[in-house]
């Protein structure tokens, strides 16, 4: 058996492991009502530039918390604690990607029930990340307009485990020539239908529609979950 | 013997194998007279771009070809094919990283000592790449001004890795709001003494400079491999 065959093998083992533990950590947030979103993309596009906007903008509502994936330092849970939210940062050392398990790990001494939303960070990274479930009812999956266009061609697997698409740095897209439609066509050709946010959390261009779209979706897994 | 552990030993006994191709693949590039360039970053920060530039430049002058990685697609292969250089494409599959085997594959067929430069552009992704040996003489990290400038301190082994780091878009620089001295600390903190090139492909600031330092490096280079 060659090293490349055994290091498949084990990998399917950690997976099944982190799926078991993943399916444990839904039912506790179902049961616990709260909404869970995690975020994915490449390091860079401005995942926690629109977490921080988005814990601002739900707080006077609604109890919010985070936790923030990174291989070393805590600067995002730093960032986001600004917001007065409760965050907490995993640090993965060489692991670029958060497992269930580290986010159960990271939930403990924390009311569930207490929460409305709770948004999870992942590691910057458009590949490690996708065979990974976190229990979260959302995935979002970020690109920023100057990445290139064809990002989704090229990191299929993420695309295709993400729910929905959210173009960031809306304000830079003039200066970076993106070109909104062939963003849109490589999008489509690897996920037919995918729902396409934009948004920029410098200019808040964008962010009440993304609100609206979490609202809504955290109101239809309540609707589900408690029917009548 | 938990999974983890397991799956830490195999991933060493893979290491080992890159190892062994890549020195072989060293010695060959060293007798060919080939000087080799490899490029990481994270997606989207310019890498092809980067490349496009250097070889419409370098080619009046030198022999130059690229060997592009991608999970998919070989949109890059034909970006760069356009400048008529050889170039290949290494379609990696889900494999977040190029290997030395798969430089070795891409290679077959090519004369080695007709090339004065060979560019390997690796997989966009700040954490896979950095344990594997390419053969490379050079290897740049690159990162864009729109990343954040705290990128080096949450990914420091690939920046540990690298021997050079290039900003990347400096044309974007004030509408993304760039603080250079934040990003060259970041960057001194986790290597301190690293050299920091600026570049804009599209504007092609700092190409000159940094065509120079690719030139003096190949130049140093043959003055070890031959003395006197």
């Amino acid at each position: 058996m060659s090293p490349k065959t055994r290091m498949i093998e084990v990998r399917e083992n950690v997976l099944k492991q982190n799926d078991i533990v993943a399916r444990a950590l839904r039912q506790r947030f179902h049961e616990a009502g709260v909404f869970v979103v995690s975020l994915v993309s490449s390091p860079g596009a401005g995942k926690t530039a629109l977490l921080e906007k988005t814990l601002a903008l739900l707080q006077p509502q609604f109890r919010v918390a985070a936790l923030v994936g990174d291989l070393a330092t805590d600067n995002d849970a730093e960032r986001l604690a600004r917001s007065q939210a409760p965050v907490k940062q995993i640090i993965t050392g060489t692991v670029c990607h958060l497992e269930a398990a580290m986010v159960q790990n990271a939930l403990e001494g924390w009311r569930l029930d207490e929460l409305d939303f709770l948004f999870i960070e992942n590691v910057g990274n458009l590949v490690c990340p996708s065979s990974y479930d976190l229990a979260e009812d959302l995935r979002l999956v970020l690109m920023s307009v100057t990445e290139g266009e064809d990002k989704p061609l090229k990191y299929p697997t993420i695309f295709n485990s993400a729910d929905v698409a959210v173009i960031t740095k809306i304000d830079l897209a003039t200066a970076a020539e993106f070109n909104a439609a062939a963003a849109n066509r490589s999008i489509q050709a690897v996920r037919p239908g995918m729902t396409v946010l934009n948004v920029s959390a410098k200019s808040a261009g964008g962010m009440k529609e993304f609100l609206q779209f979490l609202l809504s979706h955290r109101a239809a897994a309540h609707a589900v979950a408690s029917p009548g």
